[in-house]
């Protein structure tokens, strides 16, 4: 059953029955938490996403991507400044450079989609430049945390559409492993980086991607002030629910605390983006 | 006839007819993207999106929390980091002092439900000292930007739920403007600071939230390569439609140029979030 077809299948249940408790089961092991009664084709979307990086070479269907974007408009923007701008690379060519930049991840070649999503302050800086006015906000950290967030929402929602079409997709965070080799591949002007780039399409059902499971939603909601309370309970029994999922998909079952630890623990583990600052000022950002 | 039964609405009509347009054009005025054939409720749950800033004071149904921050978590985490939470705030006082520190925005105390996103680098910080591991990594800006794109691809996640079960919601960027006293009023540790709020809520029909026009594709989609080529004409046709826009809500009708200008022109406009860096240092975040 293809994705498309399980979010359809769960769509078309009442809330309280098998679908709705398998779905949260994939998203939760064992932790289930109690849900509202609510349920519907939207819900059953959102909990069944799985990120593919297994993909068919069959081309989308035409102005896939318009689709896509005009969800991702309709994203909330900070403002309304709108302070993001997309990429769409279709080049096989292009797609392997930027494949090569970030880390050489495969399904950046093999989707037929990647969508590079830019923190952009460039269009705000070129209209303040054209009346003359000045743009003295945009050297903020804050600023360029707006561009982001912005992008972040949008994308999101493009995620959230491409499902809902049958469609898969990745994030790909190591387009920030070097910001200016992607700003001059993508011929980036100043104020402009790369938040993140998006693989977009068709799952390939030979290699199916799973549900991935989550900390418990104890160790995730905070009750009107902070508590790590749940944290060491929850995080111990994640770690036997991921594993439990690594085994099921057949690579090391090292649970979560080790992966997090391992991710963390050095500044060589980033692969480069602990010299995120630096790349981001040489592309214009002030980050004041 | 409320959100929900628009989306409702709009969901049964088959592509291409009336209601495709009909969204498509609150969304983009005069400027229609040839958007793909394909059409089904979850997209016309994201394109009717609209924030809302007037709440009926009902309470939520039982459990819409939970249902919420599933869809949160089901949302890509960079490699499953999980580095965000979100403090559920529904104390009457509480609301009231976070509406404070944010700009005096009166719908903080109005929705039922305020959500405090936070980019959480405690929970991993938290591990590496109880098992004496190393937390370089947490230092570096990178990982703060990990923390907050991961806080908004799951705060999207949750918008998009509300809207389906017929609530509304609205982000709080103004949460940024003081974020130690946030800090101080939610009892955050070291290395969580609030990314943004959240209002949710029923939509008060009395007052209602329209869709906003959004710039027309050509300005924010580009093709292989980043190109301003569509920018000037663009932004130009945007003031038009955003002040016919602004018109119809009573609203001065400046249209877009000039709010953006006012908004990013000096570092006054920004509220207090030009010191972002300092405070954000002053909660223990390196941003190295």
């Amino acid at each position: 059953m293809s994705d498309a077809e399980t979010t359809l299948k769960l769509a078309a249940q009442p809330a309280g029955t098998d679908a709705v408790s398998q779905a949260l089961t994939a998203r939760y092991g064992n932790d289930l938490p109690e849900v509202g009664d609510a349920w519907n084709g939207v819900l059953a979307n959102l909990l069944t996403h799985r990120s593919v990086r297994a993909y068919r070479p069959d081309p989308l269907p035409p102005r896939t991507v318009e689709t896509l974007v005009a969800a991702a408009q309709s994203a909330p923007s900070s403002s309304n400044l709108q302070t993001w701008s997309v990429v769409v690379v279709e080049d096989q060519a292009r797609k392997a450079r930027l494949a090569e930049f970030a880390g050489g991840q495969k399904h950046i070649v093999e989707a037929p989609l990647f969508l590079v999503w830019l923190a952009d302050l460039s269009r705000a800086e070129r209209l303040a430049a054209r009346s003359r006015h000045p743009d003295e906000g945009l050297r903020f950290l804050e600023t360029f945390l707006v561009a982001v967030i912005d992008a972040a929402l949008a994308a999101q929602n493009a995620v959230v559409a491409a499902e809902s079409l049958g469609l898969g997709s990745v994030y790909i965070g190591a387009i920030r492993n070097k910001p200016r080799a992607v700003a001059e591949e993508l011929g980036l002007p100043p104020n402009v980086a790369a938040a993140f780039g998006l693989c977009v399409g068709y799952p390939d059902a030979a290699r199916p991607a799973q549900v991935k499971p989550r900390l418990r939603q104890q160790v995730v909601i905070h009750h009107e002030r902070y508590s790590d309370a749940a944290d060491e309970a929850g995080i111990a029994a994640y770690d036997e629910t991921l594993r439990a999922f690594q085994r099921s998909e057949g690579v090391p079952a090292i649970g979560w605390s080790e992966a997090v630890l391992k991710r963390l623990g050095s500044a060589r583990a980033l692969n480069g983006r602990d010299r995120l600052v630096e790349e981001l000022r040489a592309l214009g950002f002030k980050l004041d």
